[in-house]
Parts: C-alpha cells; sequence; structure tokens
C-alpha cells in the first residue's frame, strides 16, 4: 500500500497551498505538453489514477468526456474534489490505486499526474492499467524524473565558481526514499526510466510519447528561478497505446 | 561531420589500452545485455555504424549473418579491423556517419556501438538509418546515458560524510561537451533521452528495448571499483523495431 501523506494535515495544508493546488491545471508548467499527449477527449471513457482535488477530471469532462472516473487514496482531496465538481459524467472513489482493482476493457484513457512515485507495486498497477484500458486506447501519465527521485539526499551543490549541480547518486539502487518534501517523513518508490518503459510494455502498451519536461526559454525568462530546472529534469511524462 | 578523434596519435593509443579493445566484445560490460536485445542473426544483412576494431562484424559473421558492412570514420581503427578479419561476407568502408548515406530497404539489422554521442547531426542519421532498415527489421545501439554527457564538468563529489554522488547539471540543454577523456579536447553531443526516443520513432521505429545499463550484483562482487557505478548509468542501450 502506498503512504496516505496526503491526509497529513500538515502536509496537506502545505500541498494546498502549492501553486498547481490553487491554479489546477493552469498552475502546474508540465501541463501544456502533458494536454499535448492526450488523444481527442470526445466520448472518451476516462479514469484518472490519483485524481487528487479533481482539476483533470472536471478539465476532461468539459472536454467532452463521456465519463471520467476519479481514484484517489486520501479523503481530503476527494473531499474537496467533490465539492469543486458539479458534473454527473464525474465520479469519485476513494481507494489505494496501489492495490484497487478496475474494469475490464472500460476506459479509453486512463490518466495519472504525479501519482505513480508512490506506488509499491508498479507491475501490478501497469497490469492492472493495462486489462481496464481497451485496445487502441492510451494511458498517459507523468512522473517525478528518475533522477529527481534517485539521490539519497537530494540537493545542489555549488562548486568554487558558483556554478550549481544536481547530485545524482543511487540512479540503479531501485527502493523506497524518504524525503522532508512539504513535511518530514514523505516515501516515494525510486524507480529507473528502464522499469518504467518495461512495466508499460509489459502491460500491453507501446511506448508513443517520452517527454523529460523542462521549462521554455519563454518560461524561463518569465520565471528566472526556473533556470536551474534546465540542470535536470523534474517530471517525466510518458504515454503508450494499447495494442 | 564528427570530430575524428580515433586518428588521433594519443587518443588512439590510449584507447587501444582500453579493456574493450584488447579483449573485444567480452570487455564491454555492457555487451551481454545489449547482446539480449539482438535479432538472430542466421541470415541477417547486418550494417554496423561505428565499427571501430571490428569485434562486432566478425561477431555477427560467426553467429550466422549473412552480410555485414562495417562503417567506421578512423582509418586507423578500419586498418586493424581489416587486419585482424579473414572473412569475405564482411566488408569495411570508411566513412564519417554523420554523413554517410546507406542503400534502401537493404539491412535486417543496423547496429551501433557507443558512436552516435558523437554525431552531429543525429535526425538526419536516423532517417538514414530508418530508409535503410527493411519493415521488421531492428536497429540496436548504445550510447553514452545522457546523464554522463550532461555535466559541463563531468565529476563526482565527495560529501562531508564521504558520500560520493555524479554531479548533473546542463541536462536539458543540448549541444556539444567538450571532455579530457583519454585525450584532450574530445568533442560530444550531448542529448536528452526524449531526443534519442523522437528521433527514432520519427524515423519509423517502435521502440522494443530501453535499458539503462548498471552492473549485475555478481559484477559489483568481481569489480568492486563498479559499485559507483550504481550511482549514475554510463550506458544507455535502446533497440527499435521498423514499423
Amino acid at each position: 500500500m502506498a503512504q496516505n501523506i496526503y491526509d497529513d494535515d500538515e502536509f496537506f495544508a502545505a500541498y494546498s497551498g502549492l501553486r498547481r493546488s490553487v491554479l489546477g491545471l493552469d498552475g502546474a508548467p508540465e501541463w501544456p505538453t502533458l494536454c499535448s499527449m492526450l488523444p481527442p477527449m470526445q466520448g472518451c471513457r476516462v479514469v484518472d489514477l490519483g485524481c487528487g482535488f479533481g482539476w483533470f477530471c472536471r478539465w476532461a469532462a468539459e472536454a467532452g468526456a463521456a465519463t471520467v472516473l476519479g481514484i484517489d487514496l486520501s479523503s481530503n482531496m476527494l473531499a474537496r474534489a467533490a465539492a469543486d465538481t458539479c458534473d454527473d459524467r464525474i465520479s469519485y472513489q476513494c481507494a489505494d490505486i496501489d492495490v484497487v482493482e478496475l474494469p475490464e476493457a472500460a476506459f479509453d484513457l486512463a490518466y495519472s499526474s504525479l501519482a505513480l512515485h508512490y506506488l509499491v507495486d508498479l507491475p501490478r498497477f501497469m497490469a492492472t492499467v493495462g486489462r481496464a484500458v481497451v485496445a487502441g486506447g492510451a494511458f498517459v501519465f507523468s512522473i517525478e524524473h528518475p533522477v529527481y527521485t534517485a539521490p539519497a539526499n537530494p540537493r545542489y551543490v555549488t562548486d568554487d565558481a558558483g556554478n550549481e549541480s544536481w547530485v545524482l547518486d543511487h540512479y540503479s539502487i531501485e527502493s523506497s526514499r524518504t524525503t522532508d518534501w512539504l513535511a518530514p517523513g514523505v516515501v516515494k518508490q525510486h524507480r529507473t526510466i528502464t522499469t518504467y518503459i518495461s512495466c508499460l510494455q509489459r502491460a500491453g502498451f507501446t511506448l508513443e510519447h517520452f517527454v523529460e519536461w523542462a521549462p521554455t526559454r519563454q518560461q524561463v525568462v518569465d520565471n528566472p528561478e526556473w533556470t536551474i530546472e534546465l540542470d535536470r529534469p523534474q517530471f517525466l511524462l510518458i504515454s503508450g497505446r494499447r495494442t
């Protein structure tokens, strides 16, 4: 089972204040790229795995999805998602996606934003998604990039000339990592890109898109503090087509 | 055009002394993995792009390939390749794979070991390979992993507790990098994984294998100095199937 850190009061309060929590999809710099990887939404049956506040669920319905099921472990987040949603095509389910079962061949699109790096059992999850998506359907997901989750003590270091570098270590050692992001003791599962891709393929998907998100030139101009993001990708966006 | 560093006397002398230059494929720790990604060689028409001393060309012929064409920019390397080869199924061509043209639909397997990170024009090269490989054929290649080529000043740093980390910076900035590997002024082209995969796909290949090479537990036991290789992958091995 994944850790339910989003129902930790300290974490939830901090998370609720993040730009992406306040502004939704428009507050997530990787969203335009992730959005460009999605299939046409008209008539789509969608499942959002780790739906959080339901921003994507509502976007998908507005974009024409036939049905949208949002699943999340956090009752805190789902309470706000339900309060913010008024559309009977959208339903929410409180469940741990690390163990949840899904109906077979029931979805045209499975979507997951920044949730899979919390999963303990990725192969089981991928196989479940592979059975739930119809042939020709898509699985589009984002994760924290493995070079971001790898280090034992994630940080930048500065050399004598003032140049900053990200530290990278333990990349090939797959196991949990405990960090103090927003609250102490947040547990993530580090896996290599190799593992993400091979799990996706074994679940019956062909790789379609693979994007290591970095800010554009314009985004760096608008947000100079993002320059450091060019040193190492923070997000990895992947899509697969079910064969 | 790629830099012809292999015809630099100092570089060539140093390169010739490397384990993989003396022992061939058996001296390359990533070879067993790369080998496992190859199609059956019986009757295969093979092109080896950046063939060096011809170790793979000879292996392919011994494994049953019908014809093997090895291409390399370095006359130094091809001279030794020709001297070590006695098999009329194998031919060598001195050419820069950055600009070389290949016959269309003439090969069942294109192979390239640790050469593509020298190429200036990757999209042109990939498109050339895409036209040269028949439908159903394969392109199997290894490169230095982009986290290895990215840093402005590649090195490990040690924290106060003695823990070593690789430095990672400039990952998303694609351009040449000049390092002092074996000789001063070796020019490599850094590209993200995103670029390698999208170029491969645009050339008509579906991603088949994606392996960030790391030593196995047994290899670390046999070669304790490789422990540090677990901190960041040095090699990336990729195969695509021509659709």
